[in-house]
């Protein structure tokens, strides 16, 4: 794949927009008081507008977790030792991990790309090495990434989505697993809403109040050091990002492009659609959204989005967790719209 | 079955405590950051103590949906017509509606069992006919039901949670149907709680404001007509309730004692929940709850069961079919707790 960066605002593909009236009027005809399955009724018009079909389905779901190191970790502000992305990648590997029992719950396509991990990496099953470099710089000090590495990172993500689609996947998530990656994805989110970082820093994996201030306050050092830099989203993510939340954008735009749907995960996912949807308007039209993760920053970011989710249960894990757990209620509105019968099919009398 | 009224007040099986704390301590071994996976950390601690094992497993759904007329129909309190009542049976039997599609969905169990409508209905498959009367009394005029059809719709409901048990059931849902039951169910909710039917009232299948001042009247002049009775939970539920109504409440307290989980679904099953707790304390330990109803007075009762749901999607369909919507994310729960590797097994450093 030829390294530039003029794809990115390739036009996306169009929204079927006959059917999603289409299957609105439909739903008034299902044996059920109008509304009464509330986002489920508007999930199941959005698949139609989607798909091009009255009936949607959904069983085809694919699943990548990207996996890359952070330079800011050496600013302390995770729980976590820097170790444990590539340990974690090898519990993916072995079906350990949160999101692989979820994959296997709902019968997904599951893979791991690494971009990059301070501790080097066996080859390993489920795992594709597109190593770019052992992590990001600490963008403290420098720019997170080089214009080149953010081309690869991007071309990354993209070339996932161009699998998903040859696999005929009707919906696409995205996860990621990088120690730091919170700080990265409260820097985007501050830079990109202009909110003050304090209203946005959270907890990320579990730390205490006082690392939580020092969190912040190395957020803030790197929104000074890179002002310049932030009106522009590409240059945005290429001073703050991470190269798996630079694979995240890539694989939202390709998926757009492509006409996969895509269900985005939590905090880090969101912060990646973001910019997506910065860089490329139309992506919008491909996003659904699932869950409201634990940390604070999300919903400022959501409402940005006017993201609409369908769960909120604390979660705040990331691997794409959150948007595997809510699939099953994708697949239930689809079902609902393909399968329930008419007020004329089933003889029922409607509201007077 | 004797029709005796003394089997409700039978002591719930124990639920196993060592096993919950067990399953606490276990959740901080899995290879998350702590609490990451919220209220599905919860749920699978849950399931350890009602299980007694440390690896839940949720696979047997048993969905059985209660069917009946109201008396109080006839006040003009549905957008629906009565006849609506049998044609959704015919409709469960057919498979076309909601419930049915979310019950192949989830691949569980699946059966309807009628206590009594004013169109009678031809044998049909999955459809048990265990008619009690063509439906209850009006109860602005009279007791909804003689203590003998109490007993005996409290008996149809235990039967269908000893099948459920029979079938080795992980979950009991109880699903309902018949026009006008939210008008008996803000009935009841108001009794219970001693609250303004104002507050409580709410739009049912979708009657405009008109007629909702209208159904807030028909409930006042019920309340008022058995203010005597409504101190004990038995008395209110023969003079308010329902016979489907009644049916889950002997479901719901059949299931606790025999140690099958109860899922409850939305309004209508969340004010037999009510009811079951309120005649047998026990039976709140083996309530689980789905989803909030878009029906005002739903909150009221959830809050007084000290009720948290996973699900928030504006659903106020009825047929059980918010809490089939939810399972998957109960099993989810069970299997994260049952099938993630521990920091030790998959060599995964802590946090420090």
């Amino acid at each position: 794949m030829a390294l530039k960066l003029d794809w990115i605002t390739d036009a996306v593909r169009p929204l079927d927009l006959a059917l999603r009236d289409q299957a609105l009027a439909y739903q008034d005809q299902l044996t059920k008081p109008r509304g009464s399955l509330g986002l489920l009724e508007r999930i199941g018009v959005q698949f139609s507008a989607m798909q091009g079909q009255l009936k949607p389905q959904l069983d085809n779901i694919y699943i990548t977790v990207f996996a890359a190191d952070h330079g800011v970790a050496e600013e302390g502000v995770s729980a976590f030792p820097q170790a444990v992305t590539a340990e974690m990648v090898r519990n993916f590997s072995r079906g350990g991990a949160a999101i692989c029992v979820l994959a296997r719950q709902i019968n997904a396509s599951f893979e791991v790309v690494t971009l990059g991990t301070v501790v080097e990496l066996e080859p390993l099953p489920y795992v594709l090495d597109m190593t770019i470099a052992a992590s990001t710089a600490n963008f403290c000090l420098d720019a997170a990434m080089t214009p080149e590495q953010l081309l690869q990172a991007l071309a990354v993500g993209a070339e996932a989505s161009e699998r998903a689609q040859q696999q005929r996947a009707e919906l696409f998530i995205g996860g990621e697993m990088g120690i730091a990656n919170t700080t990265s994805a409260t820097a985007i989110a501050a830079a990109m809403l202009r909110l003050p970082v304090t209203d946005l820093v959270g907890a990320g994996t579990g730390i205490d109040p006082t690392l939580l201030a020092h969190k912040a306050a190395v957020i803030e050092r790197a929104l000074m050091k890179h002002q310049q830099a932030l009106a522009d989203p590409v240059e945005l993510l290429r001073c703050l990002g991470g190269f798996e939340i630079a694979a995240l954008v890539g694989a939202y735009i390709r998926c757009a492009q492509l006409g996969v749907p895509v269900l985005v995960d939590g905090f880090i996912t969101t912060a990646a659609a973001l910019i997506a949807c910065r860089i490329n308007n139309g992506v919008r039209d491909w996003l659904l959204f699932s869950h409201n993760s634990a940390e604070p920053g999300h919903r400022a970011m959501q409402r940005v989005l006017d993201a609409e989710t369908v769960l909120d249960l604390g979660m705040r894990l990331g691997e794409g967790s959150g948007a595997a757990v809510a699939v099953p209620l994708f697949r239930a509105a689809c079902a609902l719209q393909a399968q329930m019968a008419t007020f004329t099919e089933a003889a029922v009398s409607d509201q007077t």
